[in-house]
């Protein structure tokens, strides 16, 4: 497998880069395209009524893939009684999680990744300090991310159910995949590349992405990507290929993306139901929607985005 | 400001009570309206294409109504440069909550409640352990609640922009609020009873509801309710109104609605935006979409729910 | 390697179990030995006012014996300037921990381990809930925990540097210890059992004791220890060998001394620096202090034990 | 009530300040005191075989004193059989917490506070990143902290129950304290500030000491301690009398010995029992161990520490 060298990385970031595009204060990057307009037209996609989500379940269990497991903790069970002033019999927990790594479905906001110091739009890193991002934070999600998915399910249309590890996708496959799904990625779009990760590891198990790889998008597909414009792009890897590039440019879509595109990620989708009930309606396109958590100053949210069909 | 009776509340309970209704099994409980031709039609309902969320921020700070403040810690922040082993420059950060609670937008599992040791369908208590809920798990809603939903704006129908912290909602509120919306709540709608928590609180600050109290529904309300089965309720309050009863029935609409009725709740939600949105549209239904966290074993989670007029 | 049976297990059980022995009430278990008179003869033992710490560090990263690792997150850091209201400069941290486990230096509450639904003295596992145990809990140590600590070194009176993961230690291997080091057990004294894990994980990087095995002692030195009656007993594993019995006597060492016999413990110390300590004094006693977190209700603490020679 | 002014302050801090005195890499500071002829001499103290601990309970409420409680969770009950593929019966828990503020009994390591960017012995600010500090962390406790402590129980000798919220001890209190108390402070002594802190508590119940005040010292007692040449300062509250100062030298006693003097800090220590045991003892001299958790990277920990008289 080849990978993209410094070189072509810095190229295609200085290529890609639209810093300014929706002026020097804007933090919302790509998410200004999902206008009023797109999303009442990608409502017009919900034809059979079903909702599908595209979260995986919060792993509390430490795995190769998962050395930070989250955190559930009961914090009131069925053994108490009626425990509060009130007499009230309930239930109660607690919930942690880093969500950022390779387990946790979870969006990325534009302050997540640097280029030389450098965020979306050019702001400073130093704007993200030890109690929050000031800029670029997941505020920019708040409201709800709304808009017509898409999803390329690409070893579908190789006669595969997965990629290998280390299959790094081309910008020929993602072609390919729109040919055989009879679909067009346009402005505003919400991209989902499906490597078929989950059905891998339910047969395969679990295993260490950065040691042994995770499929993903090569780096010439980010001129692709921003040829179609979209508002926001997902995978049920992390859309990069891994192990990752051992230069500056290491995580290149994740670099070019969030940091010169202003495009949101979602990592660790979990995309074979999606991909299970795309290939049943024969449709590849839908409503979908992710509602971060309102986490002020973060740096992403876990998440749980619902595809509509 | 009277409050029902413990004789009442019982009796409510026992009518309302639909255990079996959908089997001896089930755990979804009202969530099992939400068909495919209730979602497809609740998609008509976007013609502008506004998405509006109705969660709150998460609440870090401590204060008289969040006296167990989420926890939100950078694991990664800016100062740091490229940390990992590829050198990627990258923030990154921890949320935990105890999402239950009147400060957290939060949805409650069929499991958050008890009566007299059983809940939803009759499972016991002791199916709720202190590694989680092993029935009535939140995981009823992991697949997304997708739904037609009606805000009836309280105050606004009395000319009033809140009600008051021990405002109890008459079934006559209901009614009205139904009739100068000119608005009809159906079988497996998402009602949502706006309050004007969010406004009262941003003039006066915040209190402490279970000792100022926090307006809602009056136990009465549970039968009209019951009536015009629902699949889901939601409130900027916590449905029930504070201060809690002070006998075996605390919370007669979390002990009917969750336990009885099946009908999960959704807690503390921002609804000031969106009955901001609706006046402004003259329109009080939406498709409405909530994802919740796919926590196994969890009796509940927080969301950000979002509202597409 | 052999592997006590259940039925000798059981007869060890009833053969060492003294509930009742400091009153139905108690819930100190042989801390009560732990007396101003042998806490006044222990300090006669610091010689050379050298401090030794037994706690390991904090391990925040997973590993094989760490599948659920501790939390340590900045909640300030130097990047931000005077941010409190009087401007001071600080920085200040977060740290998060489920400390049983094979990798966090811990104190074992009496309430940790029950055995056929009961715990030391007899009470029920139904007083241990999800909000904490009403018996039992750490609260037995919260005064703090002095005596007179004696380490027997058991490598190194084989001539070994550690012990490999699945050597069970034999009370014939505790009398040469004691042999080889001069020292003599005593009621009240704190029994530190020392395996060379640490050099071990220092040469040979950490493995996973539940499948690979942990040295420690065979549940024949139970009446060994009973013999001598020791205030509480600590090791760099977690006393008991690895792995686990397959039958209802999975931790024998556990169950005997938490439930039977009142004991406390001490799992995962690092002793090596307190091994090359005393071999340096050629004085295996000293004065122990251990200081368990005020938990309430807690089920043990994470602990740093001192010695002082 | 009197307020060191901004000018006297940088007095004090350039009168007190020893940067180098243990060379320019230190990381200890006055922790260098405790070497192993003062450790021996310390342990000569135990009279009367009593440990007395001085932390308090870890308060998991929220409270005017304690706006970020601390969590206490159980991730195992006695609701659970045997759960674990050995079938062991158990509990365990997990604890987490903010430690710094006004609630739980800590110790502040050397990177704590920063003057001017600079912390003990002259290492910039920016050493302490979101991922931990560099220099100066907790690392310097990690051997255990072992000494001669010596309490001065500063409302006993005034014939006060305790200190009033915003009352300055002054360097004549101090004085008064060791002469009432036949006690002389000596080099390399920790040195316990008692201000009936927990009494007034008790009695009275929780107060802001932000806004209503925390007896404490007053700056000028810097200079009567630098003298004294102390190993360690405690105290029931945080050291200085707060609301802290409206100009850069907020909390001038934390400035001044954190950063200037490399002097380690102990805040919030319950020392009712001690002060009582000492009373009785009329002794107020003792052996002290404080054993901070092993938190690579910390900026202090979580402590309960332990005279013994």
């Amino acid at each position: 497998m080849s990978r993209v060298t410094e070189e072509r990385a810095a190229q295609i970031f200085a290529a890609t880069k639209q810093w300014g595009r929706w002026g020097a204060n804007d933090e919302r990057g790509a998410l200004n395209l999902l206008t009023p307009e797109r999303v009442q037209r990608a409502s017009g996609l919900v034809r059979d009524g079903i909702a599908v989500a595209c979260g995986r379940e919060l792993a509390v269990a430490s795995a190769a893939d998962n050395p930070q497991p989250a955190l559930h903790h009961m914090v009131l069970g069925g053994d108490v009684g009626g425990t509060r002033r009130t007499g009230l019999q309930a239930s109660a927990d607690f919930v942690g999680v880093s969500f950022h790594g390779m387990a946790v479905s979870h969006i990325d906001a534009l302050c997540h990744v640097f280029v030389a110091g450098q965020m979306w739009n050019g702001f400073p890193a130093s704007d993200v300090t030890s109690v929050g991002a000031q800029r670029n934070s997941i505020a920019a999600g708040f409201g709800g991310i709304v808009g017509r998915g898409v999803l390329l399910d690409v070893p579908r249309q190789c006669g595969l159910e997965w990629l290998e590890p280390d299959d790094a996708i081309t910008p020929a496959d993602l072609d390919a995949a729109c040919a055989a799904q009879s679909v067009h990625v346009d402005t505003g779009d919400i991209v989902l590349i499906g490597t078929g990760r989950d059905a891998r590891r339910a047969q395969h198990g679990p295993w260490d992405p950065n040691r042994v790889g995770l499929a993903g998008l090569d780096a010439e597909c980010i001129p692709w990507l921003a040829e179609r414009d979209p508002s926001m792009l997902g995978c049920d890897g992390v859309s990069d290929v891994l192990p990752a590039n051992d230069h500056s440019w290491a995580l290149p879509v994740h670099q070019c993306l969030l940091v010169g595109m202003g495009v949101h990620l979602l990592d660790n989708l979990q995309l074979g139901r999606l991909a299970a009930a795309c290939a049943e309606a024969d449709r590849w396109e839908f409503l979908f929607v992710v509602s971060p958590l309102q986490i002020g100053g973060g740096t992403g949210s876990p998440v749980n985005p619902i595809a509509i069909l």
